[in-house]
């Protein structure tokens, strides 16, 4: 190890400013006087600044120096440093309004559990060998979820593969994404199914069949879908339909021209566009309809990720309309009940040949009580504008759903990214079964987040469906009138600086587009950027966008601050849209 | 919907028993009276507790009405539930002793963090758009391990590819593990990596390679190895030798007869199982030099995975003994340099063919500081028997080592799972990059724990190397106290009952292993079961083993009292030994 013992060496380090080796302790050294472990080769404190200059707004950011760690360990100044830190934490959760989930939360009555480790290690319906758990309150925060999503409930391990089976997520809704892909792919792709394993339902084979394509799944999803999704299925080496159309069959695409990298979303009628308009956000169903027929009929199973609610928009795939328009495909193409071989025995059972995950990271957990609301008359067209439209259906109570996740720490508010992952037992693949934990490994964390399961516990316990419900109105009420407090401030803007701040809002969603804002005001509020392509009079243009999600813990000092800050001159970005010439490389939307 | 109303809605439910349908408020009934969730379709209480029958003890465990959920919420006995939940994880925390981590934590300093949702969206480097987040304090961290483990640190996105990367885990060293698996499978299959981005240091092609594996993978790794690896390689359609092998070359395994699942551990010497004793759980290096000298023949690129520290024997594989043996392999099939060819440019880098990931979960941070105490001479030959033993090595100042993870929530003692890997930026896969979050999506999960973070900055600030080099101290002393305390309640137990309770114990390692526990027992301190197989005079046997962990925030009273139950007739289950017939299926020590 090569030490430049001039420069590196005193690199200051920490508060106060000293030099790195000189907060070593001796143990450190061997007896040999040898230095055992790496100084730093350059000043990280620098380094990570300018790596981060583009985040430096008005307001005051963590130093690193306040949170440097030295060998010796941060000693008395340990205190104010992390209250520096809480103090940052406090300041930007007072303004915030940018994602889409709850930053202000309450969990006192939790105090105690961070200082138990809480694990609930593998399976939530085996209690294991690893008592220290909180597996019975992580099954009560399934059914309380299978009961809102009309799943069959409990889950049952063993007589009735209808029930539910599913667990809650360590790290969100990815996590939640990630198994779903992991458990399509195989159930498409014909490994065997836990039911499988009792041999009751298997059957003899009709005919084999020789289609090269038939264990090969296909993923499906539109261009406003989570970044997560892209990465799920390339870690579960799941082709896309794009990949496997841009390489094999690159001249037929059914939409024309070069195969589109994801499934394009609902486009605004010609009409809308030319007045700058943008799309929903939700699924076009006619081009989803044509790329999946191209791949059944080639012989795929179908693999096909919708949203409740889209990350951007906040919108909603017309879930129902999605499989009246591929049902009869799948039933042309033999996807409804076919025949797949597994095993060294070349058993067989009959199963779908399509599934449709849900990502309903937000919407999952929020739309249930809306729906309640508007079935209930709570809410109707009198005091919610939304209600003449029709409630977008997407859980259990539609058969062909096959999974859901949504997320913890969004609509409900957990302090921990977390979420709920469902799905039924009839489609769960086997899984290893190591003896000394004592549960099946039928999760894809191995040690899981027991204060997870513990908090959702509690906060469903506290609140119920009432509570609930009174959160999910009082967001959806505060995204009508932030809308209409936007409006008025976008007329004042035009009239005033001539500048359209585009504003945008999808059905039922709690998300609010607007022209992107100045550096400050983005960093003040934690806005979240993204670019939108927009196509008016036969161009096309790339466009920047900040949206805010309206959640029932935004504070009114940071609404009412936020009109504020944007009525101001510069408030907004006057150069974020850009003319995309036709020689370009067009901006996907996938960058969403 | 069936509803056999006169059964199912009846259902007790909750702590007061009442029938599930009389509380559920009336939003739940649409204004047409119909149900609008599933009501239960048997009885939970009956169907969780029947699933969990094996798990039943001595002690009280969780009732499930304590904690059911009824749609109204749970009211006013909430408080009194959470107390009876939390009373049960203190009972169990207390006599705490058989995994391998700390379930005593104090972290009172970071109550208020519970409420607020801290969440490091995407990679650490890049503060990202969501700034409510801990990313400088998961840097600190980073480098704080990456000057343990001997990296070049900072990290550097650019200038210096040899610098590290890497982020703080919100599943534990399983999402480490799947990380590694995804990143060495990206590398060594050919995908283009962060560092080709810029182009310097592409190559022109010598020649194109004609071998159909050359970008084809293959995982290796001990029947000692934890069962996330398993999946992970499974979840990343990675091969392991066993399945390559046995479908391809069934008969040609150079260990002769079948090919084994996973690379065979060390065996004892034929005396020693003639004792009874059992095996390290460090792996063969002389086997697995011959398993990869038959891939890296047939030109696939190599994955091997290490383990510094078994789950369950505790054992540390011989690091640069494996590395000896392999890298006349590695430079014979030309695997140390070989030009690998990507993207639609047929771009051509060179880079290693082999990749070395070391699963630290436990060692990764126990081990660093028992490495200083016996360099500086805190423990020496006089006070301590295990440093007659060369160190094992592991970290980055061997420059074959690609990734490492370490659990958080194991030897730190953080109270939910959490953990660190790392790696270089040389290595990193691209990935793609949302714009929206304003960071790179180059982490596993999509939202990430910055409780976590904070968590682990707070120990290491408020310990320092001083206090973790005591509790690492600590552990191992009571790690050998208590063998010695057991060895004599062994021979106890043999003069009186002429049982052996195969005590065994792993060097360095904080893991006890003994002969299963009756029920009582195993339940009362969370004792983790496992199989092993044993072969003297020409038998084998499968054996049930439980282990225990020496970790510093035991409890004496739970050693006293541990020790004192172990002392009573009926402690040790005698019927845990079967002789397997030569017929019978070898139950492969995989299952642990």
């Amino acid at each position: 190890m090569f030490i430049d013992k001039k420069t590196k060496l005193t690199i200051p380090f920490g508060i106060n400013g000293e030099p790195w080796i000189s907060q070593i302790p001796e143990m450190a050294f061997s007896v040999e006087g040898e230095l055992m472990i790496t100084p730093p080769s350059a000043d990280p404190a620098v380094i990570y600044q300018i790596q981060n200059r583009e985040f430096m707004g008005q307001q005051e950011q963590i130093k690193e120096c306040y949170v440097q760690l030295p060998p010796r360990g941060q000693q008395e100044n340990q205190v104010s440093n992390q209250q520096v830190l809480q103090g940052y934490l406090q300041q930007q959760q007072d303004n915030f309004l940018g994602y889409q989930l709850v930053v202000n939360t309450e969990y006192s009555d939790l105090f105690p559990a961070m200082n138990t480790m809480i694990n609930n290690l593998g399976d939530p319906f085996t209690n294991g060998y690893y008592t220290v758990n909180s597996k019975p309150a992580e099954r009560a925060v399934l059914d309380f979820y299978a009961s809102v999503w009309r799943a069959n409930w409990p889950s049952q391990n063993t007589g009735d593969p209808d029930s539910y089976w599913g667990y809650v997520l360590s790290m969100g809704s990815t996590e939640g994404n990630l198994y779903a892909m992991l458990n399509a792919r195989d159930y498409l792709s014909g490994r065997r199914l836990v039911v499988d394993q009792n041999n009751h339902h298997l059957v003899k084979p009709k005919r084999r069949s020789s289609n090269k394509n038939y264990y090969k799944p296909i993923a499906f999803f539109s261009e406003d879908t989570h970044y997560s999704l892209t990465k799920a299925i390339h870690a579960m080496s799941i082709p896309s339909f794009y990949e496997i159309g841009s390489e094999f069959y690159p001249y037929e695409c059914p939409l024309g021209g070069d195969w589109p990298e994801q499934v394009p979303s609902e486009q605004p009628s010609i009409e809308e566009a030319n007045l700058g308009k943008i799309g929903s956000g939700a699924i076009d169903i006619e081009k989803l309809r044509l790329l999946v027929e191209f791949f059944a009929k080639k012989g795929h199973p179908i693999l096909i990720v919708l949203n409740y609610g889209t990350t951007f928009k906040g919108a909603y795939d017309d879930i129902p309309g999605v499989y009246r328009a591929l049902k009869d495909i799948f039933i042309k193409y033999d996807l409804i009940n076919r025949e797949v071989c597994f095993g060294d025995n070349h058993d067989v059972d009959v199963r779908q040949g399509y599934w449709f995950h849900i990502d309903g990271a937000l919407g999952a957990s929020f739309m249930p009580f809306i729906n309640m609301a508007m079935k209930t008359g709570e809410l109707n067209r009198e005091n919610c504008s939304e209600c003449s439209l029709k409630f977008p259906e997407f859980d259990f109570s539609l058969p062909y759903i096959n999974s859901i996740v949504t997320s913890g720490h969004k609509f409900l508010g957990a302090p921990t990214p977390c979420g709920i992952y469902m799905s039924k037992h009839k489609y769960l693949a086997t899984t290893n079964h190591p003896s000394y934990i004592g549960a099946v490994d039928s999760t894809l964390a191995g040690s899981r987040n027991g204060l997870a399961s513990l908090t959702l516990w509690s906060l469903l316990g506290k609140t119920g469906y009432k509570e609930l419900q009174a959160r999910a109105i009082k967001s959806l009420s505060m995204a009508l009138s932030l809308h209409a407090r936007l409006k008025t401030l976008g007329d004042m803007i035009m009239e005033r600086d001539g500048i359209d701040i585009w504003l945008h809002r999808s059905d039922f969603s709690l998300s609010i587009l607007m022209r992107k804002t100045n550096k400050d005001i983005t960093f003040k509020y934690s806005l979240c950027e993204a670019k939108e392509l927009v196509s008016r009079e036969g161009r096309s243009y790339s466009r920047q966008y900040v949206h805010l999600y309206c959640l029932w813990d935004r504070k009114e000092s940071a609404l009412d601050s936020l009109i504020e800050d944007l009525s101001q001159p510069g408030a907004f970005d006057m150069n974020c849209e850009t003319e995309l010439d036709s020689s370009s490389e067009l901006l996907s939307a996938s960058v969403n």
